[in-house]
């Protein structure tokens, strides 16, 4: 069977290009606000506050336990969006296509895409495709950019006071545990599965309940270790982690010890922590717990040592939790 | 000398990517709204619509006569907003680097993003940096993504009717001949220069000067000829255009007849086509003209034959202008 190809020609602002988008992208991202035809789209007036991310997405493989790299690059802008306490609206879409990809994996990918825009309930309102020449670029790259109006303003990683409590959305390092699996070819025979997912149904929980939601913050690159590390740093403040009450599965746990990796630097695509004020974190656990049972109340702000994180272990040893340095793993995202 | 060079670990969430961020980034984007430590940055409130719009920039080389990426970058996107009558505000970037890539070089093409904001008073409010591995991306990608302002309503390619006049800003082809010469190798002596430029200070003039303003769309990928027959086709009507009064420059036009190109099909990076009410085409050179003499009124929009542009000469002949189709030239923006 011959196999349609993505062309030069296709990304060249001519007629082929012109049918590229009106076979794919319209097709299936088609909706009132799009705006086909202009240079820019013009969107309905807002009475809210609006928050704006961007992000763009290379990962490799680009298929993988869990997700791709289209639904990736949805979960990832609106996950973004969701943090601040915003509504995912309006994203822009931008296609870097490698000649001679193969159009129905394309096709697939746009799907994921649409399925995963309608987790969000949002919309696709203006795109761009380039393509590049064979050898120029490996496979594909996707920017998204979004907008969303502020739900709950006043969530900030900047919000931290001694006191606050920290919480994880559920078990930490499934997605960068499945992308080193698929990448080192270990002959590793895993149950392993990206945790990739849109967190803004969770956040939406949170808000309309009124948890005092002081920062929230996806652990992507550079897990948890990192989003700990930077909301210390960030108030000139300490983070006390019970090292214990971290949820890690089996699957990954077995992983990172076979390989010598700390799981608390290995990178989320659907999991937050979240701070909140003394007081609600009770509340907040049992909101995160529908979402997932393995959520947890992991530790709190303290006073000292000033910027640091401290993991606490139950036989009460302390040691520091350091920032990620160094290559951890390319393309992850 | 040792040259500092992009490495992996700069690009991962960690500690180099904050080094990386701070070393450029933040020290030459640095603005009141940029959201330094949060997933998404917090814009203020606008009575105003907005419109939005993205691209993703792949050129090669990356420094040509004229400009270089990362000010057609920023030319790209804040020219179409804008295109829809917009005041650019707020752009996210997205840096897509090859692992190796100068420091050095990626500094100076920061600065003239720097430069190219300031000419639209514009800023950059978030951004995202990945490194890839060497060999799977050649050198830089740049996406940028924008809102804007909408200062005037209602400026649309579907605006179009009967008798409406049509204007070029400038002589056109530039961009595109002065790629095709550096990439083509000819050692064809060119005194060649991209026209790329910001467009928002001309259109800020013509909103201003109460110019009945139907259509305005910058003459990129595909060309004048793209923009023409896509604006015949979105309206169910036809453009005839004076051949003779489309000013293209000696240069251009002695280097499209070397080669057999069509300058209508060469792109342009800070040209664009106007379609205003009958009456006010005069009132529009005017303004025109005093960013650049070759401005011109080229034609007018007329009833037949739908869907279609023609090519009108002095000497009565007339042609059909077709989109452009096939490869023109890849990786031109």
């Amino acid at each position: 069977m011959n196999q349609k190809k993505i062309t030069l020609a296709m990304g060249n602002g001519g007629k082929e290009n012109g049918q590229l988008i009106s076979e794919l992208f319209t097709k299936y991202f088609q909706n009132q606000y799009f705006g086909i035809g202009e240079d820019a789209t013009t969107l309905p007036k807002s009475p809210h506050q609006i928050a704006m991310t961007t992000d763009s997405f290379t990962v490799t493989p680009r298929f993988f336990p869990g997700g791709n790299i289209g639904k990736l690059a949805i979960c990832g802008t609106t996950n973004d969006l969701a943090m601040v306490g915003a509504k995912p609206q309006f994203l822009t879409i931008s296609f870097i296509i490698e000649e001679g990809f193969d159009f129905d994996e394309l096709e697939k990918i746009v799907k994921s895409i649409q399925n995963e825009l309608q987790i969000n309930r949002a919309y696709i309102i203006a795109g761009d495709t380039k393509v590049m020449p064979k050898g120029s670029i490996d496979g594909l790259i996707i920017n998204t950019t979004g907008i969303g109006e502020i739900l709950k303003p006043n969530i900030s990683a900047k919000n931290l006071e001694v006191g606050d409590k920290i919480l994880i959305s559920r078990d930490i390092g499934k997605h960068g545990a499945t992308i080193f699996a698929l990448r080192e070819e270990l002959n590793f025979e895993t149950n392993l599965k990206s945790d990739s997912a849109s967190l803004f149904p969770i956040v939406d929980k949170l808000i309309t309940s009124n948890i005092e939601i002081k920062a929230m913050r996806d652990a992507t690159r550079g897990g948890l270790a990192a989003v700990l590390n930077e909301w210390a740093e960030i108030n000139n403040l300490a983070i006390e982690v019970l090292e214990e009450r971290i949820p890690i599965s089996d699957e990954v746990l077995g992983f990172c010890e076979f390989l010598g990796l700390d799981p608390l630097n290995l990178a989320n695509e659907g999991t937050f922590v979240l701070a909140v004020k003394n007081g609600f974190e009770n509340q907040a656990l049992t909101i995160l717990n529908k979402f997932n049972s393995s959520a947890n109340i992991i530790g709190e702000v303290v006073e000292t040592p000033k910027n640091r994180v401290l993991l606490k272990s139950n036989y009460g040893t302390k040691r520091f939790l350091e920032m990620p340095t160094g290559e951890i793993l390319p393309r992850i995202c």
